[in-house]
């Protein structure tokens, strides 16, 4: 914190020659910590300022639309050096989210063998497995003694992102097997490659969905996957530390999504206050208007209210009953469907225990309710009326309904947007909550109705 | 699915036989994907007949509570194989979360070796680094040559989980650098270790909490960390892979509290209808609880609601506007917080910039609010009654209050919450949006005693 505010205050003043002294006698932690509290603009500064070991390594682990925002800021010398630090795999995504008119510019900043690795992993189509790949892998053939690979490794490998796993190609580019450097390690070197292939091996195609690539990698214990195209061909490896970052990235959308807001697509800290408020508010205006049908619906029963206010007193409680166990469902549905536990063809299976757990969890709630306005009435702490057996047996069988039917919606939204080519994260505990509300004053009036024709209403 | 359907058919006709001859036929993929589907006595049916190779490929990626239970249900020799085929940290938490009779039985089937490992291993506090490293890393000393290294690394590394990375120890254990194997193939056999050594590291220590490894392993693109002890002495390494599957499972548990029910702590595919309900349901009787007061304040107000009919119909409307900011407020500030992007430290700056987003998502949704009334009002769609016109503004400054409080309050509580040493994800969405209610109902009645009073009040 102190560091923090001191450098501040050095931006403030414009002091660059003491920033950069006083940020070359602090820690990389720390600097990442300060950058990470700064706004963009003021990040630019710092970048500037910094050395350039220590200005590449942060980059490095700079989300992606800050380190947009930083090479648009930055002076040219400097950036060229940032983006020619980057992996390919990072460099794709950072410049597939800028303008082409930037990207022209950007080209001419790049080495020429990152401009023209660029230029064909930009081929692929957006979230494909493709733009996370990186040409930088080792691979041999199998006719090669172990001597010929190390020879080979020692030329060709310096830049491989993994020497864990060599993969081994024949004459047209086709992978035909992985072996771990170990093995490499523990024969002769006179061995030939053949002899310690086992031809056993695991691959990403290069058009799959980059969802594909997380649930691979969390089914197979590997530091890096082949990619290869639809003749078996090697393209790249996928290398587990991206994925590790495109994991995050999509738990964040999900959890902001879950929560009933867009994606911020950004760190809370540095997000801008207009983005951040336009972010919300989209899907607010969306829920109140659908919310706005509540009203709608107490329209309709402006009688039933006014013959028996003590219906309006219990509307919260029951139409939040239905929104919360919607809400639990929606997400535990959501994350099983992300996780790939959950798919369409479960939809019945799920159903099933869904309405059960619906109905038990309603009953549960439904007793609490009844139990509630007895023990009030009986201990006269309230008065619920001549009727207020009969409003106690209402909640009961409001509860009950409302709950099984938030349990049911909440878990078949996800699933249905899901089919129907949608996120299914949008099944936001808001949304379920509102679609509920809604549904759930139907439930309760239509329950008292039944039960309460003749008395009170 | 059709390959699931006929297993299902094996399994219960006891076609053993025939079942290890059909799993035989299919895919490591299918298999698991088959095992995702089935029971926890079933899939252990299944276990006892899948090839050896298959079983420990298929075993080395299930969730931990499946492992547990499936090693309880399957013969002994079958157990200690998959048992012994495991590494170090995954034994470890597999055998933390049995009780202690079941570990004496387990620690007999365990080959010596990885008996000692777990043994040491159980010595750290759970959930920290300790538990998740294992001690199959490659170490060589800085006097020796590269050819020393390379013998020694042919000799131990067999075991090792990378050998990306190189530690270089000090006589006493103490790690002083970690070199690139590329850099081991690029030099001269006869180079000392120490000339190619820059003694620049990055280490975890050993009582870290592990989500301290998870926010190192996001900020460095690393495969592997070292582990140290208060010393500097090398314990063992921490893979990436099990970080993937750590961050994984810790994401998994916020989504669910987010969702407002407690973690599952197993798929939702295979976790018992019993437990379900259990972690369901007691998060929905506390959040009904707490809604309760919401008919407790209702009962405050229902000499107002008799009189002003009208107000009623807005309740669900205003109450659940605040508990939409509200949640998605405290998602968005439990990811930040998760990501560790906001402290308590930044408690004031997330508080002032909430303010500021709540009194304008207020003011947008109050002047929807506001044009509802008068819209409905002049087309002649709803009466509002003849003070409209007081009754519109009234929803207007109830919905600037009601939303202004839900953002403060959510995006307060996760920060509050881990003050306190709770998880920030306990202040789920349905959480916030039942604090919310209550307080919400106080706000609109006291701004409507404000404006109706004299005339509806």
């Amino acid at each position: 914190m102190k560091h923090f505010k001191q450098v501040e205050i050095y931006i403030a003043e414009k002091e660059t020659a003491k920033l950069t002294a006083f940020l070359e006698a602090i820690k990389y932690d720390e600097i990442l910590t300060i950058l990470e509290r700064l706004d963009d603009e003021r990040k630019a500064i710092v970048f500037e300022c910094l050395d350039e070991y220590i200005a590449i390594k942060c980059f490095k682990v700079l989300p992606e639309k800050t380190r947009q925002t930083l090479i648009r800021e930055m002076h040219h010398e400097r950036a060229a050096k940032l983006l020619n630090s980057l992996p390919d795999d990072d460099l794709t995504s950072l410049v597939e989210g800028l303008p082409s008119r930037v990207v022209n510019e950007l080209l001419k900043l790049l080495s020429d063998e990152n401009r023209r690795t660029l230029l064909s992993l930009l081929g692929y189509p957006e979230n494909s497995v493709g733009r996370l790949m990186t040409p930088h892998y080792v691979a041999v053939k199998e006719n090669w003694s172990i001597q010929d690979a190390f020879t080979y490794i020692r030329y060709h490998g310096q830049n491989s992102e993994t020497v864990n796993i060599i993969y081994v190609l024949d004459d047209n580019g086709v992978l035909i097997d992985d072996i771990r450097m170990q093995e490499f390690l523990f024969v002769e070197p006179t061995t030939k490659v053949n002899q310690i292939m086992d031809h056993r091996f695991l691959a990403l195609s290069v058009n799959d969905d980059q969802v594909e690539a997380i649930k691979l990698f969390r089914k197979n214990n590997r530091f890096a996957l082949p990619v290869i195209d639809a003749n078996g061909i090697m393209l790249g490896i996928v290398t587990i530390d991206d994925v590790l970052r495109l994991a995050e990235a999509e738990d964040t959308e999900d959890i902001q999504k879950i929560g009933g807001s867009e994606a911020l697509d950004e760190p809370y800290n540095t997000i801008s206050f207009f983005s951040l408020i336009k972010k919300r508010a989209g899907w607010l205006i969306i829920l109140f208007l659908g919310e706005m049908l509540t009203a709608t619906a107490m329209g309709f029963f402006q009688d039933e209210i006014s013959k028996a206010v003590v219906l309006a007193l219990f509307i919260p409680l029951i139409i939040s009953s239905g929104g919360n166990s919607g809400s639990q469902a929606s997400s535990i549905i959501i994350r099983a469907m992300a996780l790939g536990e959950v798919t369409f063809a479960d939809w019945w299976r799920v159903m099933r225990r869904e309405i059960f757990s619906g109905l038990i969890l309603g009953a549960i709630l439904g007793s609490v309710g009844f139990l509630r306005i007895f023990l009030w009435q009986q201990l006269h702490l309230f008065n619920y009326g001549i009727h207020w057996l009969l409003v106690s047996f209402t909640i009961f069988f409001a509860l009950v309904g409302v709950v099984t039917w938030g349990t049911i919606a909440g878990s078949m939204l996800p699933i249905v947007l899901k089919k129907a080519g949608a996120d299914p994260a949008a099944s936001s505990a808001p949304f379920v909550a509102t679609l509920v509300d809604v549904t759930g004053l139907i439930i309760y009036f239509s329950v008292a109705y039944v039960i309460l024709k003749g008395t009170l209403l």
